[in-house]
């Protein structure tokens, strides 16, 4: 399979790689509104009603760690992320398959804990459950979910939607899971050093657990329906904050600007990074797996939005001309880099 | 994770895992017709439409070798089982999502074969590959593929519906891809033991197609539907024949009757099984991945089936108190063994 030009994954990147695989694609089907390119695939269902299609792999040792990961807070986290991007599209979670591969280091004991994890996240999501696939693995654990939901045609917000003057908002706060992960990154060095050594994660509790028990924000979703706020792009911040605004940039052909003093960040993970030694404005532009949607909406709508405790404003959509801005705390204007997740 | 009680997997077998984890999950929409337990899972569209979904996960060294299957050839098979899966709902298929994990042992070019052959088995069963997800592997190649299909509400056959006297079909030959990965398994451990031998494999051209290449049986579930026939239940044979009428007693509460006789294997498959020293009707029974298509009709629909070259009437539904039996050729009746497919 290698007997000629031979180029390394690393050479073209992950997301190289992902353009160069998705060209080869065309859509047959008058049905398949949205192939490859958003947080999740849209089909038409007729009568103004879509349906979103996406689906994630997660992978020990790449994805998570069973050394700090508990199984059951696993199996929750492989569908709240999934959910997360059929949130992104501003539609209603309804469906998922669940497919899993594990060698026979697991007792059907650990493969129950994992699956009451899978069965909490379907009930605190109102999904069912309806298939997938159980087989052996050679070594780790491998998660498979696909989610569908449903949605009203007009109501879908692709990351292709946003306008110049454009308001950039995000939930929650960012950096947490990140800083989360390098504490448990940490304590376990501690841990496989002297084993007797026992980690306290108490004082850190909020950014483990951002890390380990990630929510999908089906309540802003809910929430923006309720107030008759459709987002006029949409995603969620898996990689990053910087990443998500250039997908959304790319998409829609604009530039933007963000506001450090607006940029969320919960106490913690600022006073975590600090004793890390890690910049937080850094932690929040490129931490992943925060699971917060990052959205634009429209002027008119920041009245409606203006006094919500968990939207936050951070910035506008500007000229493409004008690239990708950050502006300091000190009033200075840099440019905004993507770093993004590399698993590669 | 393991300091209680611990079960084996292997203590409980596939099917008593699936079974056992399937059990806790109930549906709460509407929409979902049918979850866990058949061939794909079916959601209500509306309009009398619906939708099946179904999902597997090939693991490399567990599902497929790439020593002797290349990647074009394993890309087409990961779409091809799931189409098979659709066609077994006797639905048509429409859209399918891919995700990949893979190590840096893979060249952009590798990936590229592999997907090469995912557009080529989009293209042959007129899919469109909606999206998907692509990542590290720690270890082996994992391809997890799900695919979407339609069918009118009435037209969807489930494994629960055959009903006494019922005629048993099947299409194609059977037995085939079982005897090829015996072949392509020797001829591997042939090669490892001296790298110089070259593999003689065309003499076994037919069988190791059978499994290196198999296809989804769109052709029957479309001139069946030209012909007006509706099985009355139905699936695909991946796990082996006995395994798969298992499933219809089990789900339609009935027996079965099949006649050694007409059980149909191929010249190529029979005679590589007596070299092999196997019992060529076993490797039928019990051979998985040929995925042709086992399905039950109503009496009334037999003359119009009858002279289809490719579809073969083994035997008939049977009340369940009769249980499963093979009238061998010498005319004795023997019990039906499920052997099926072990991963663990």
């Amino acid at each position: 399979m290698e007997n000629q030009k031979r180029t390394e994954i690393s050479e073209v990147g992950e997301f190289g790689l992902i353009d160069r695989l998705s060209q080869q694609f065309t859509n047959r089907h008058a049905s398949t509104l949205k192939g490859i390119g958003d947080d999740a695939a849209v089909i038409d269902l007729g009568d103004g009603t879509v349906q979103v299609v996406t689906t994630d792999l997660l992978i020990e040792g790449v994805h998570f760690d069973l050394s700090y990961c508990p199984l059951q807070h696993l199996g929750f986290k492989a569908i709240a992320v999934n959910v997360s991007d059929v949130a992104a599209m501003n539609a209603i979670p309804q469906q998922v398959t669940v497919s899993i591969a594990l060698s026979n280091r697991f007792s059907v004991e650990a493969v129950e804990a994992l699956y009451e994890g899978i069965r909490m996240a379907a009930e605190h999501y109102a999904v069912d459950v309806i298939g997938g696939d159980t087989t052996a693995s050679r070594s780790g654990l491998v998660i498979s979910v696909t989610a569908m939901g449903v949605a009203k045609k007009e109501e879908i917000s692709y990351r292709s939607g946003a306008q110049l003057n454009d308001i950039v908002c995000v939930t929650g706060d960012l950096g947490g899971a990140l800083i989360g992960l390098q504490i448990l990154e940490r304590e376990k060095q501690v841990y496989l050093a002297d084993p007797n050594m026992k980690p306290d994660l108490e004082k850190y509790a909020y950014v483990t657990g951002r890390q380990l028990r990630p929510q999908a924000r089906m309540d802003i979703i809910h929430e923006l329906k309720e107030m008759g706020v459709v987002p006029t792009s949409m995603l969620d911040v898996s990689d990053g904050l910087a990443s998500e605004l250039f997908h959304i940039c790319k998409q829609s052909a604009c530039g933007v600007t963000i506001y450090e003093d607006k940029l969320p960040i919960d106490k913690q993970t600022f006073d975590t990074a600090v004793e890390l030694g890690l910049d937080p404005i850094t932690c929040v532009l490129n931490g992943g797996e925060d699971y917060e949607l990052l959205f634009t909406i429209q002027q008119k709508d920041f009245k409606t939005l203006e006094k919500h405790p968990d939207i936050h404003f951070i910035g506008h959509i500007s000229p493409a001309s004008e690239g990708k801005s950050l502006v300091t705390k000190s009033g200075t204007v840099v440019n905004l880099k993507a770093q993004g997740w590399k698993h590669f």
